[in-house]
């Protein structure tokens, strides 16, 4: 086995190598697709790119808003890099798919911005619950969504974020549906990592947050909670997505569902404890 | 203010020293009663006292159940000192009122035990909930049993604790109502505490571990579940005294149900991190 793709916990630096190595896959046009399972053990990030003036807007939508929109990492502005994240990222050509939005409307998705990129444009990384994900699955937690192969159920909710400049909206959630043993657990384990969500922000009763059919989530794929099941509901990383398209920014850089920037940081070094 | 009753977490000698003054009265003949509230951030514990032969079995019991049986300390064969909760402990005469139990009947409560202690009696102080109570009402979480001047409300699950010698039968619980953003906090906040029952046991649907009316506890009082709220269930220290009825020692002295052992240890010391 390559050193590169060992799974061992304790070995950072190798374990960087292999982030590394996927976006040099991702630049050179090898990997267009979701990056789901690419780097299991590598934290995954959400891009939104503004330019400065409306990111200096969505910097404080984040810092009031942190469950929903955990700032991994923000870029000088103009810059392509994001050395905290990683080795020799260019945020320009790593991620697999963009998507390019204007006055808030989608207008394209394409696998290069160097064509487009300009000077005043600023990059927010944002943490993913793909990260609590394998926490979970780590700890024998299964996961329906994952299980079923399915994207995770999202909903709208009727908590409003805290507005700041032009960013507002709704706050938007995950549900997870578990044992009580199991949700229990999990509020332990994600508790650990405030940089990917955190811990639930609610449990049980979806109608106490303004949720009344579970089996028609706003966004993902419908998953059947069991009798013997209580949902759990984390913030969710399309909050800033929606607060972005209430915005209305003249442009806006994110990347496409599911594929997302591949850092050479670990989820477990995520966690705060 | 008497340095020795000021409320400051940062003040450990002085506060040990309430806990002394505590004991100093009680063991005087000065306070019969409940020891709830009398020194709120000291750590209270459960008193078990056995004959060493049971006392070997119910050890092996508290090791194989500790979410319901947290031992703090195990005392030497005959010695009624517990020097590593306390300075100049005398479980003979330390608390409140005991009970005094032959062949798992009660058959007595008495405030002093000096008349009849034996060389091979072992004492056991196990974690109370007043400790995880006290936390949480520091974070701002409203208990309403205490708001209302009542007991906590105790059931018996249909869940078996893992038996040791002769010491067997149901886990026991306590339930608090709360609303799900409370439940995820205290879940957080109870699992730095396992030496006082840690995280809850369950949470959400009653039945799912055997209790089928919450308005009738099997001990203590009823509470009420608001219907934003869920019910949240801990493990409970009087597992341990009904698998003790089961076991039917000889003899056995526990404290009489609120009238605890008040330590030196200070609540916030028990938290793992």
């Amino acid at each position: 086995m390559n050193q590169a793709t060992t799974a061992s916990g304790s070995t950072a630096a190798n374990e960087s190598g292999l982030g590394y190595a996927v976006r040099q896959r991702i630049r050179s046009g090898g990997w267009t697709g979701h990056t789901s399972g690419l780097a299991e053990r590598q934290v995954q990030g959400n891009v939104v790119i503004l330019p400065e003036k409306q990111a200096n807007d969505f910097l404080r939508f984040c810092q009031r808003n942190p469950k929903p929109c955990p700032v991994l990492a923000v870029s000088e502005p103009g810059s392509f890099g994001l050395p905290t994240l990683g080795k020799d990222i260019d945020i320009r050509t790593d991620v697999p798919t963009y998507r390019i939005w204007r006055e808030g409307e989608l207008v394209e998705e394409v696998h290069d911005i160097r064509a487009l990129w300009q000077p005043d444009w600023v990059t927010f990384i944002l943490g993913c619950s793909f990260s609590f994900e394998q926490a979970l699955m780590d700890d024998g937690i299964s996961l329906r969504h994952v299980q079923q192969g399915r994207n995770v159920a999202m909903f709208k909710t009727d908590v409003m974020t805290e507005p700041a400049g032009d960013f507002h909206g709704p706050l938007v959630v995950t549900m997870r549906p578990m044992t009580a043993a199991d949700a229990i657990r999990a509020v332990q384990i994600t508790s650990r990592f405030p940089n990917v969500h955190g811990a639930p922000v609610h449990l049980g009763d979806p109608r106490l947050i303004g949720i009344h059919d579970l089996s028609r989530p706003d966004y993902g794929d419908p998953v059947e909670v069991l009798p013997h099941e209580i949902p759990v509901f984390w913030a969710c990383g399309v909050t800033p997505q929606a607060a972005i398209l209430q915005a209305k920014p003249p442009i806006c850089i994110t990347h496409s569902p599911g594929c997302m920037l591949v850092t050479d940081l670990l989820n477990h070094h995520l966690s705060t404890f």
